[in-house]
């Protein structure tokens, strides 16, 4: 077989043989298929696209690229969430607790934030004395017991996922269906869940422009979890403004505490709540309907709070945070970004406010960045609040003057404020896979 | 500048800026821009296309990544005549001593064969003695005094395009008309002529498969060439068949000296005296036809046979091979391919044969390769003769006897015989820039 036959047949728009796939995927991953074939081959499928049977086989080829974990010793139907990334999503705080408050077995992997979103990983470290590296003796046993465990996604798993990912950063083949299908979906194959629950964001602050190309994707995706033996759903949602009013990591741990108490904000309170009824609807079998309700109750009873205590401390960390959110420290300087002119917030970018977020130091440039657990950005408003020309409209946490100067002048950017109310919008917009 | 939005821009279809392009050449050439990036951009470009107006940019910047020969001590002016490359193609051979002799200073420089086509180079080191490398002064000299000079072609040209030809090669992206003018172009603008007649072959024995397609290539050539200051024409001709009766170097040379006898085959007589005419043409500031008068009188009286005795004498080459071709030696063995059936000749692969004479040892699978300067493969028949089951359609020759097996086996597959005698095609189709 021949890598050059390869990239002209795709070229040429010709469908790919399972063998051709899975000799690209095995001579790239080993080095015999040098960078500069596999990113004519990428943007060879930016130009033809891949079919559904063609990213099949290529998302099974990246996962068996890399370590497959193996969770039998866990219990029960274990169901991964997996966001495809926002700004202020802060859902997998909240629903992991309450989803194995109701009886779900809750054995997650989580990943760093890069860019200009977040994530868990660097969110739970925020959290005094917090652990995020177990045994994988230690993890599957504290799933056994606890109900819950979060650690570390391994460096091992679908390594030709990371090497492609690294080249097509780099090389303008990020934005494909097929390719980010594969991505994603080679490292929930491997992640040894039994159920996958996909949060698809579209909008300002994803990856996704359009709803149209976030339902594609979570078509594709659904399609391809499917095929692979692995129950699969997926929930369309507005990643326009951000998620809840925090972006940044110890910000975000303390208004998950908020929503697990019942006193966080609308819409982020919504969605968690949706996505720990979907898992619990999976993992016991029960209505999508009867999920969301039980989900509802482990907040009001207070056993989804009790849950994130007992994780917290399972893995090492202090669960005083949970009633002394300050315990997690503060940033040394504040600044306030104002309204200039009575009316509505009508948009808040939130690809802005997650850019002006990672200027605080909450977030990465690239790949090993160190990063500030206390900076951020808090809104005081979101999209249809009133506002008074001087209202604060967020602000901005660090410990650098220079750095909150930028990341101030990027949030004003992202609010627009007009005369009439805006129509609301609606959050969730889709279910795919029920 | 960003590289990364350079492919991009690309990529959606917009039009490149000369500093973009100028920034791109630069930083390949220097190493600072990596090859997946370059492969990433080519396979761009081979789906989005060149404008015109980006071909110009990136031919110069080619041109300008390395030497630019200067002739200015040569004096009158002076045409460098190209062929995209075919089978059998000697007719620089012909055409600048022709040319030569009817007073055009002919200072050319010239490649080696690669793949299924033949170079000028190896061919005239077939001629004992001969040397292809002079100094400048000396080139420059020898173009004043005695009319005529051939080197081979510094590697210090165009060091760009080597690099991203190379590439191209090996991503699947050759078959582009901007990169291939650019290619050609860069090299050609920097080698000090004052002219350039571009011979654009199609067929199957070229790297355009219709005429159409060449047609295009020469037009985007002339374009390219006029715009960049030089005066350029282009001739499209037939490569379906190979051209005359010999493939391979020594083969070749004494079939150049059969036609600057006035005996060569019809074909290969009528293109090289065409070739040479437009040569004088252009040089001289005389119509075409009196070019191609001028150039059939020279062969009829001799001078031409005489200026290549001069220029072969003049590169330490013996002169004596035009009255007696064995001195460049004999290959060891020989093998016929017969007719297997009464008929006429409608079809020789000029592809087939041209990796049938690269098989005997005439020709190179990669530079470097050493070559066998007498193997090669010699037709005798050509299109449209009549052929009797048994007659010898062609003869290999070589020193090695799994070789010539290898090597009579695809002549055999390249010739067809059909019953009804075939119609006669056009050799030289169009003329473009006139």
């Amino acid at each position: 077989m021949d890598i050059l036959d390869i990239i002209r047949k795709k070229r040429d728009g010709e469908e790919l043989s399972a063998e051709e796939i899975k000799f690209l995927i095995k001579g790239y991953s080993e080095g015999t298929i040098p960078d500069y074939q596999m990113a004519a081959f990428l943007m060879a499928v930016f130009f033809r696209k891949l079919s559904v049977e063609e990213t099949v086989v290529l998302t099974e080829a990246m996962r068996d690229s890399g370590e497959i974990a193996d969770l039998s010793d866990v219990k029960g139907f274990k169901v991964d969430k997996h966001s495809t990334g926002g700004v202020g999503d802060k859902t997998t705080l909240i629903a992991a607790p309450v989803a194995s408050a109701c009886g779900v077995p809750v054995a997650k992997m989580s990943g760093r934030g890069l860019g200009f979103t977040g994530g868990t990983v660097d969110k739970l470290e925020a959290i005094p004395g917090f652990r995020i590296s177990l045994s994988r003796e230690d993890f599957a046993n504290q799933v056994n017991t606890a109900g819950i465990a979060v650690i570390g996604q391994s460096e091992k798993i679908a390594i030709a996922d990371k090497k492609i990912y690294a080249l097509r950063d780099v090389t303008g083949t990020v934005e494909n269906t097929g390719l980010i299908t594969s991505s994603i979906m080679s490292k929930k194959l491997a992640s040894g869940s039994d159920g996958i629950l996909l949060d698809v964001k579209w909008g300002k602050g994803a990856f996704m422009k359009t709803e149209e190309e976030a339902a594609e994707l979570a078509q594709w995706m659904v399609d391809i979890g499917n095929k692979a033996g692995k129950k699969t759903m997926a929930v369309i949602t507005d990643m326009n403004q951000p998620l809840g009013k925090a972006v940044g990591n110890s910000l975000e741990v303390a208004e998950a505490i908020e929503v697990l108490k019942g006193k966080g904000p609308e819409d982020i309170t919504e969605l968690s709540v949706f996505l720990a009824g979907m898992m619990i609807s999976m993992s016991l079998n029960v209505s999508s309907e009867e999920g969301i309700s039980r989900a509802k109750n482990a907040i009001q009873r207070g056993s989804a709070l009790e849950k994130f205590r007992e994780f917290v401390r399972m893995q090492g960390g202090n669960p005083e945070v949970a009633d002394n959110p300050e315990l997690m420290g503060k940033a040394m300087l504040c600044r306030n970004i104002t309204a200039d002119s009575d009316g509505y917030v009508s948009e808040i970018d939130a690809m802005k406010i997650g850019i002006a977020s990672r200027h605080t130091g909450a977030g990465r440039e690239k790949k090993g960045d160190s990063i500030n657990l206390n900076a951020g950005v808090l809104l005081e408003k979101k999209r249809t609040d009133m506002v008074k020309k001087g209202d604060v409209l967020c602000r901005v946490y660090g410990d650098s003057e220079e750095k909150l100067e930028a990341a101030a002048s990027i949030c004003a950017e992202a609010f627009e404020i007009e005369k009439e109310k805006p129509c609301e919008r609606q959050l969730i917009k889709d279910i795919i896979g029920r």
